[in-house]
C-alpha cells in the first residue's frame, strides 16, 4: 500500500536525464571530450578558494559543538544578519535578520514559499518557458502550477495570455529571472508591469497575490545588462535564492527565503517556514555550510567563462541562420529549432555527438535548450560539429 | 492570505524551548556553569578528529567540482554503498545500495518514510512516552498521529493498548529505540510480539502495515544491554537513522533511509522517496557532508560520558526515593515525579536551578525528562541540588 502518486512517476522518463545518459553513453565510445554535451546545468567552474579556505579555516579552529551544533529553526542567527545586511547593501531595501530564513537550496527555498501561501487546489501562476522542476515542486503540494505559453519574441512575458489566467484561483505568480532556460533577464518595464496588474488583481479579488522570485541565477548577469531586483517592484515579493550558481557548491545545499521588508507580515511570514519546516523535515541546512557561506556573501566564483561561451555559441547560430534571443546572463541559451518538433531537431543533433534539449520539457514547443557551463575550449570544438549539424541536416536554412 | 495552519502553530509554544530560555536567563543571573539544565537532547561530546580530518582532507585534496557537485536525487553511489555494506556487517540482513535513500537527518528521512506509506486521513501509530516533534512531523503531512499510552511498568509497550488502537486505519507504527524521552531499549519479547501482531493485522486488514524505525540513538547503548536490530524482526521496516547523536553532528543533517532488503517493494520504496524529495525540497543531503561520515561510518564520538552520567543520576534519584526505570541507552532518563502533576514538580525544581521537562509533553503525565548530555563535572555539582530539592520540598518522599 504504497502511495500510488509517487509511484507512478517513477515510470515517468526526464527527458534531460535520458540525454544526459545517452551522452555517458556515447561518451564511452568515442572518449567523453568528443561528446558535445549541452544538456545539464550544472557549474563547471571551480569554487571560490575563500569558501574553501573559510571552510578549513572553521575546521581547524572552532570547537566542534560551535561549528556542528544544531541550528536554531531559522537559521544561525548571525548567518541571518549578514544574508540581510548585503541584500540591505545590494538592493536598498530594508533587509533584518528577521525577514530572513536560510534554507537548502533554492528548491528547500521554494518548498517553503509555496506553502506559506497556498492550500491544496489554489494556483500557482509562472511563465514558459520555464523550470520544468516547478512541476513536481509546486503540484506535489497540492497547489496547482498553471503555465503561461512564451512570448517567443524576447522571452519577456506573454500579457496577453496573463490576465486571462490571473483568476481568482491564483494565490502567488512565480518568476525566474534570470531565466532558465531562455537566459533573458525581465526588463523594468516588464517588473513593472507585472506588479502593476498583481496589485490590481489583488485588489479586485480581496487577497494578496505573491510574488515568489527564484533567483539562483541572480549573480550571472552579462556585461551591460540591467538585472533589476524583483524585491524592489513589489512589497509582497518572496526572494527564493540559492548559491549553488554563484559560488558553485549545488551539492551543498544552501540558500535562504528573503521576504520583502515592505510586506506587511514579513516577520510572521519567516517565522512560518520555521513551523513549515517541521512537518517536511528540513530543519535547516548544514551549519558548517551557513557558516562558510556567510564568509563569502558577496563573491562568485570566476563567472566570465559563461560569458565567453555565451558569445561564442551566439555569434555561430545566427551565423548559422538559427533564430536566437541573446542571453542576458545564466548558463543557458534557448534558440528555436530549424524544424517545427524540436524533438525530432535534438534527435538529429545527437547523430553530430551535439546533446541539446528540445523546449516542450520548458513549454515552448519548436525551441531547444543548450546549457553552456562547460569548458570554453569544448565550446569552441563544438562550432564545427554545430556548422556539420546545420549544413547537413538544413541545407536550405545554412543558406 | 498566509496558510492559516501554520501561522496557528506560530501561538503555540514548546515548553522544552521556554525550559531552555528559563536557563538561559538564569544562566545570565547566576552563571551558566550554575544553572543545571537537564532540558535539551543536544550531543555534547566532540565529534570525532577522523571526521574532521576527512573534511580538511577532501577540501585540499579533491577538485571542487567533485566535491561540491549535485549529488544524485538518492545520494551519493558510493555513499549509499559504503552505508549498505556497514549494516549488512552489522546486522546480518542482505542491505544493498538499492536500499538506501540519504536524507536530512532523521527528521528528513521520517518526512519520506510517512510520506512513502500514508495519504491523508490515514493513521501512523506511536507509543508513549514519545519524542514530540512526532506530532508535527506526522499531521502536517495529513496523515495523523495516534499515540498508545504508557507501560509505565518498564516503558516497553503497553500491548493491551495496541490491539485496539491498531485499527484498519493505521498504515504504519512508528518505533524509537534506544527511546527518547524513557532511554529505554525496546526487547527481543517485545519487538517480536510487535512484529507478530503487524502480521496478523496486515493479513486481516489485507494491507501492509509499515513498521517506521527511527533510530538516531541506536550507537547509544550502555554496557551489557541487548539493543536488538528492529528490522530482523519484521520484513516491512524502513528504518531512519541520523549521524546526529553518533557523531555529534546534529547541525550538519545527515543520515538515511534504509529500506529493510527483504521489504518486497524495497527498491521500489528508494526509488520513491526521490520523488518525494522533489515535493517536499530536499534533493539530497550536503555532498561534502555525505562524503564525510562515508569514511567515518564505522565510528562514533566518545559516548562513555552519557552512561557515567546516567549511572551518577540513577543512583542518586534512587536513592532519594524516587522511581525510575534505568535507562538502557540514549542520554535520557526519564523518573517519576514526587507528585501527581510533574508541570507543578518541574516548576518547584526551577527554584533549586534544576531545569527538567515534564511528561506530559512526551504523552506520559506524572513522569519527566532528564538530558544529560551535559559535562559529567556539572552532573556532579546537580546532585546536590537534586538532594535539597527533593528534602525541602517533598520531606516525607526523602525520608
Amino acid at each position: 500500500m504504497l502511495v500510488q502518486k509517487y509511484k507512478d512517476m517513477l515510470s515517468g522518463k526526464s527527458v534531460i536525464r535520458e540525454l544526459s545518459e545517452f551522452a555517458t553513453a556515447r561518451g564511452r565510445e568515442i572518449g567523453y571530450e568528443n561528446v558535445f554535451d549541452y544538456s545539464l546545468g550544472n557549474p563547471s567552474v571551480p569554487v571560490p578558494q575563500e569558501f574553501t579556505d573559510a571552510m578549513i579555516h572553521m575546521l581547524m579552529e572552532r570547537g566542534t559543538a560551535e561549528l556542528h551544533g544544531y541550528s536554531p529553526s531559522l537559521g544561525i542567527t548571525g548567518v541571518r544578519e549578514a544574508v540581510a545586511a548585503s541584500l540591505e547593501r545590494r538592493f536598498g531595501l530594508p533587509y533584518r535578520r528577521e525577514h530572513i530564513f536560510m534554507a537548502s537550496g533554492a528548491a528547500g527555498a521554494l518548498a517553503h514559499a509555496f506553502r506559506l501561501v497556498t492550500e491544496p487546489g489554489d494556483e500557482i501562476l509562472t511563465f514558459a518557458p520555464f523550470f520544468p522542476e516547478y512541476n513536481p515542486y509546486v503540484n506535489l503540494t497540492g497547489a496547482v502550477l498553471k503555465v503561461v505559453p512564451p512570448d517567443t519574441d524576447g522571452f519577456q512575458i506573454h500579457f496577453g495570455k496573463v490576465e486571462e489566467m490571473l483568476t481568482e484561483k491564483v494565490k502567488a505568480v512565480l518568476v525566474n529571472t534570470p531565466n532558465n532556460p531562455s537566459g533573458v533577464v525581465y526588463s523594468r518595464r516588464t517588473l513593472e508591469r507585472l506588479a502593476g496588474l498583481l496589485r490590481q488583481k489583488s485588489l479586485e479579488y480581496g487577497h494578496t497575490i505573491y510574488l515568489i522570485s527564484d533567483e539562483p541565477y541572480r549573480e550571472i548577469v552579462f556585461k551591460g545588462v540591467d538585472a533589476p531586483c524583483v524585491s524592489a517592484f513589489y512589497d509582497d515579493t518572496i526572494m527564493c535564492y540559492s548559491f549553488s550558481k554563484s559560488l558553485s557548491i549545488p551539492g551543498e545545499r544552501i540558500g535562504y527565503v528573503a521576504v520583502n521588508p515592505r510586506c506587511r507580515e514579513a516577520e510572521d511570514m519567516v517565522n512560518m517556514c520555521g513551523q513549515i519546516s517541521r512537518g517536511i523535515g528540513h530543519n535547516c541546512p548544514p551549519s558548517i555550510i551557513q557558516l562558510a557561506v556567510a564568509r563569502t556573501l558577496e563573491l562568485t566564483a570566476d563567472l566570465t567563462v559563461y560569458e565567453t561561451n555565451m558569445e561564442l555559441l551566439y555569434r555561430e547560430l545566427t551565423a548559422l541562420g538559427v533564430t536566437c534571443v541573446k542571453p542576458g546572463g545564466t548558463f543557458y541559451i534557448f534558440p528555436k529549432a530549424l524544424e517545427e518538433d524540436a524533438k525530432t531537431f535534438c534527435r538529429k543533433a545527437l547523430k553530430h555527438d551535439l546533446v541539446l534539449v528540445p523546449g516542450d520539457t520548458f513549454g515552448a514547443p519548436g525551441y531547444f535548450r543548450m546549457a553552456y557551463c562547460i569548458e570554453t575550449e569544448k565550446v569552441e570544438r563544438s562550432l564545427e560539429a554545430l556548422r556539420r549539424f546545420v549544413r547537413e541536416e538544413y541545407k536550405e536554412a545554412a543558406g
